[in-house]
């Protein structure tokens, strides 16, 4: 018989230590913003019943799904997203207080022909966090708030690398929609998808798209003012101060007050929260590809790297959460797109490439100098540093070898005569600057070191 | 239509934030002492080719995985365990510097019948820290110094909690096995199931399980000589001081001068990693059901609850590693029970019950204070406080119910008279006690009193 060939199906991946290692220090950077934030956290299992997933009508959900081969290949499938869970997760569980504020990091999986290119895969970890169980603005600023904490203190807040937030409100564009002749129930939709081209092609891609629809050409003047009145500072991002001189305009024509006043309450929220005026601009023309939000829409780019993409994105969405009860459930949040994140920053040269987060390695001379290899050991870690023994005697050279490959800065010898003295001899991996210490003050000064150097 | 039922399949559990926030510092501490340890993070796909999972034989294994109903439902599985991946990862990367220490901690998925008051569960977390490509005590003295570790960050070093690390060979066995007249290649498992007995049943259910195999008298004679033999010290768990006596002893008998010298080498590296002689005990009849195991075993308990099993459980393998290759590659691991510690440390009364991380709540009074209010909020989280503002205005006594609810310890109320004044009222909930500070200096006496606190 052939061996078994060792693959992965495509679309999945393989993290190893070096792509997992920044990987989980980004996880760990936006579960302490999250819990800053007052989000706790929430899992589900991978799989769900069919039924869940995909509602009463099934349709596109149904050809996203991996079932499991279990009855009749219809009961069980992987989940696709974290929305869905949470819905069901509010209609289990009547006594969760609310406003529920939970974020839920896991992977999901869905049969999409895989991009590997565009980074599109059939599994990748989601990351979200929602606010279920309040209407308002307030809950709304709260997630841009949090947004920009987290990209801020990813690395993402300064110069080159900085991102920005793009808002808008869905219903905004339904007014618009309306005032251009059409039925937003039927047209909001099909006009957003057109509306997205902008980022990409240009107001007169947009105007392409919208040709397309076979609209009359009164209807795609009317769906273009939206960018014709959109004051030069919010097409070039420059601000987000005339949004409201440009609501206010749209407000007489729309007729719709209350939005407009609720868009500005957003801004006044956002501001209180402590959010730089030049991290978010207004963006009148943003759309945001799925169908269920219903009222502020979200998401970041770095202007630098357009064709990152976004980096996270969200909104409110207040019919989806309901979906298993008899009541509506107002709810907001948003996404953090971790595989675009790492990609920014591999692209932006701010991600981590260490194979190891060990700091340092305590070299194995053989069974004479051991025990004092193995105290020594015990008391690095003791002291919090992250410490390796090479595991079996080797020639040195080839322990310095192993700590190079990793990345690891220093190592620590204890040969035969450092041994009788008391000694260990520190050997500094990148300068190639050897020290020997007293082994009872080797711990304190190696970590005062190893910390002035940053790692 | 009927609606839809919120529901979950049997064996799949939701974590709601009561549960998650204790799991994820669970998770977290054992993480940082994978790191301290030199061990480093992978992650790998949830389903795998079903060949890959199976191996050549299929058998046993095929009863165990949950397969996609994708192309002919024999192509793709998800994982049963987090070891069949790593032999994978190691035959696909062979750039991966060796000894290759990585953790892992994912969900594993079993097509068992799920017992779930005996914590058996058809999906759980694994949790596995392993080091590959190295033979030699020194590997696995160091996974029992990282276990020890592990289990006294956790909580269990103390008093009626402390924890038990059981220490056996599974070289010694097959010795005791083949002198008791019986071929180790064949009886080896099911004698290592019979002797399994004895944490349940001692020794007379050991005798009871050796005759079901109808085993021959002078056989079953002297596979019991094993317990005989053990010094009290060992069959009470009262220390290992007497282990190299009993190993002497049947080294002698066996013939096996050379494990009997590994196992010393074992004993004397792991009290060189500062292990404490009171928590391991060399434990003669523990075998661990696996059949996979090829030298030294481990398992950690608590004596003060045996009911809940073990917490950790491992040991090394050096024949499955290699299974994709064409060359063997050692390997030793442990297992931690991310479930069964849960559950352990529910049971202590260790566990924490909090359903949220939030340390303080500031209280919306309105829309005249909120500016005020989310200024507030801002400067707290800016400071690595938790924090929460209530996300719409309704009455404090509300507010505090949700605060108490939550068990978020202190709230802020800035209301009108405050705003004024710039102060700010802390409330504590246990106490009930008040006090009115100035906002500019609120932040850091706050701080100050959570950590005294331990909050």
């Amino acid at each position: 018989m052939d061996p078994i060939k060792p693959r992965i199906f495509k679309g999945t991946r393989d993290f190893l230590p070096q792509a997992m290692i920044p990987r989980e220090d980004i996880i760990d950077i936006i579960r302490e913003c999250f819990s800053r934030y007052g989000f706790s956290p929430l899992a589900t299992p991978a799989f769900e019943y069919v039924d869940i997933l995909t509602g009463k009508s099934g349709g596109e959900v149904d050809k996203l799904i991996y079932p499991l081969a279990y009855r009749d290949g219809r009961t069980l499938a992987l989940h696709y997203d974290l929305t869905v869970p949470l819905a069901r997760v509010m209609a289990m569980y009547p006594e969760l207080p609310t406003p529920f504020k939970r974020y839920q990091i896991q992977p999901v999986w869905r049969a999409d022909r895989p991009q590997l290119r565009q980074g599109r895969f059939r599994e990748f970890v989601q990351c979200d966090a929602d606010i279920v169980g309040v209407g308002g603005v307030l809950a709304d600023a709260e997630i841009i708030a949090l947004t920009a904490d987290i990209l801020g203190r990813l690395g993402f807040g300064i110069g080159e690398r900085k991102f920005l937030i793009l808002v808008n409100d869905r219903r905004f564009l339904a007014g618009v929609v309306a005032w251009s002749g059409l039925y937003p129930g039927q047209w909001l939709a099909p006009v957003c998808r057109a509306l997205d081209k902008f980022e990409r092609d240009g107001m007169e891609g947009v105007r392409l798209e919208l040709e397309k629809l076979k609209l009359e050409a009164k209807v795609i003047g009317r769906l273009m003012q939206v960018f014709e009145d959109a004051p030069a500072e919010l097409r070039e991002r420059a601000g987000h101060s005339k949004a409201r001189e440009l609501l206010a305009g749209w407000a007489e024509v729309l007729d719709y007050d209350e939005e407009a006043l609720s868009v500005g309450g957003l801004f006044d929220a956002v501001a209180s929260f402590g959010v730089p005026d030049n991290i978010w601009v207004f963006t009148p023309w943003l759309s945001r590809g799925l169908d269920y939000y219903t009222g502020p829409i979200f998401e970041s780019v770095l202007p630098s790297e357009p064709h990152i993409g976004s980096l996270t994105g969200g909104g409110r969405y207040d019919g989806l959460i309901g979906r298993f009860g008899e009541r509506d459930i107002p709810a907001t949040g948003t996404t953090i797109g971790i595989d675009r994140i790492f990609a920014a920053m591999e692209q932006l040269g701010i991600a981590g490439k260490n194979r190891s987060r060990t700091q340092v390695l305590v070299a194995n001379f053989g069974a004479d100098t051991l025990p004092y290899e193995l105290n020594m050991v015990a008391e690095f870690r003791n002291a919090g540093l992250a410490t390796e023994i090479f595991l079996e005697p080797a020639k040195l050279a080839k322990q310095f070898r192993y700590a190079d490959k990793l990345g690891i800065p220093v190592v620590a010898v204890i040969g035969p005569e450092e041994a009788d003295k008391g000694m260990v001899k520190l050997k500094w991996m990148d300068s190639g600057l050897e020290e020997v210490v007293a082994r009872t003050r080797a711990v304190y000064g190696l970590k005062e070191k190893l910390e002035m150097r940053g790692e």
